[in-house]
């Protein structure tokens, strides 16, 4: 049986890391063998790719740049950790996947929506989550719990006006795939969260 | 007045890289602004990106992944390189451009022509060069002239029967643009070549 891949989205600080750690510990303890991965990275040449797009120094970045080279770690990822690992019938926990592209590049940066599903399609072969869950917190929100921005992180010295943006742009992306993007409530502690986040995933069968 | 940017293109050891020399000899002795640079690469993200295409140990990068890096560092050069330069008025002398990535990932990968041009339009949009010199020599001859491949470098390590088909590209791509792309008879000697290209330049009144 073909495993099921499902994306965490969300603006940065949303708590995406976390609750993929907690769920994680959750499904080991209920014996169901799955992966956790990331993007962009997760391979060794998607990770070479990671290192430039997120790198502090390179600040003449143009935005059609980082948007391939997203797309080009997504293309290496899907086909080297997320497909093997779906054709061997393991759950994909994955961190970040096209939607971040659709709402950093295609909405926040201004690109549109339709130049950035043309790349990623081409990148992905359309090949869609299962399931996706967007972290609902805004960026305000996420960045007071995050304490502030890392220094040498391109995409989150950007600023609160640019990631504002980013969750507008999220927002419309659930309001558009509405069977496939699930909203998790945050408004609670870690712990509620993930327990949002576990009954979703009960709720769509996918545990 | 804006710049004229003219681009080399043909099969690995066609000669480019000693006929932008010479030419740019040329054009110094005959007092004409120009830069010489070259793809992938030609800026410091594009050439950190190039490192990741080239590399000889990335062997288990798809096809996919190599034509959006190489769209990602020509959408970064262009940018930051070429189209300045063009706007101050300076003649463009490009190694490689988007016909190698139409040869070599569209037709010899076999990805298809208009998935590479879709990405690159991105990439691009839509700016093409003034005039593109395909130096026509086969891949055999090619390789026999440049005592055989490069070890380190990925691409070069394809194969006769690879290069056959970018070459293959090549013509392909020559016929249906035939007014952006000369066709350059390279069976003499490498001053012969150079003659050959500076008369083009010459009849298209780049120069």
């Amino acid at each position: 049986m073909t495993g099921r891949f499902i994306t965490f989205e969300g603006c940065e600080g949303s708590g995406k890391s976390t609750q993929i750690r907690l769920l994680s510990e959750k499904l080991n303890k209920a014996g169901i063998p799955h992966i956790v991965t990331r993007e962009p990275g997760g391979s060794d040449i998607a990770e070479k790719i990671r290192a430039i797009i997120l790198d502090g120094r390179n600040t003449a970045m143009c935005d059609e740049c980082e948007a391939l080279l997203y797309a080009a770690a997504r293309a290496q990822h899907l086909r080297e950790i997320v497909q093997p690992a779906l054709a061997a019938g393991t759950l994909v926990l994955c961190d970040r996947y096209v939607d971040s592209s659709l709402a950093y590049q295609g909405y926040a940066r201004g690109l549109g929506l339709k130049f950035i599903e043309d790349i990623n399609s081409f990148a992905m072969r359309d090949f869609c989550p299962d399931l996706t869950l967007f972290l609902d917190i805004s960026p305000k929100d996420a960045f007071n719990r995050k304490h502030g921005a890392d220094e040498g992180d391109r995409m989150e010295q950007l600023g609160i006006e640019f990631h504002s943006k980013v969750y507008e742009g999220y927002l419309k992306l659930a309001d558009m795939y509405p069977d496939r993007i699930a909203k998790v409530e945050c408004g609670g502690t870690k712990f509620q969260t993930a327990e949002n986040i576990y009954n979703i995933l009960k709720s769509h069968k996918i545990i």
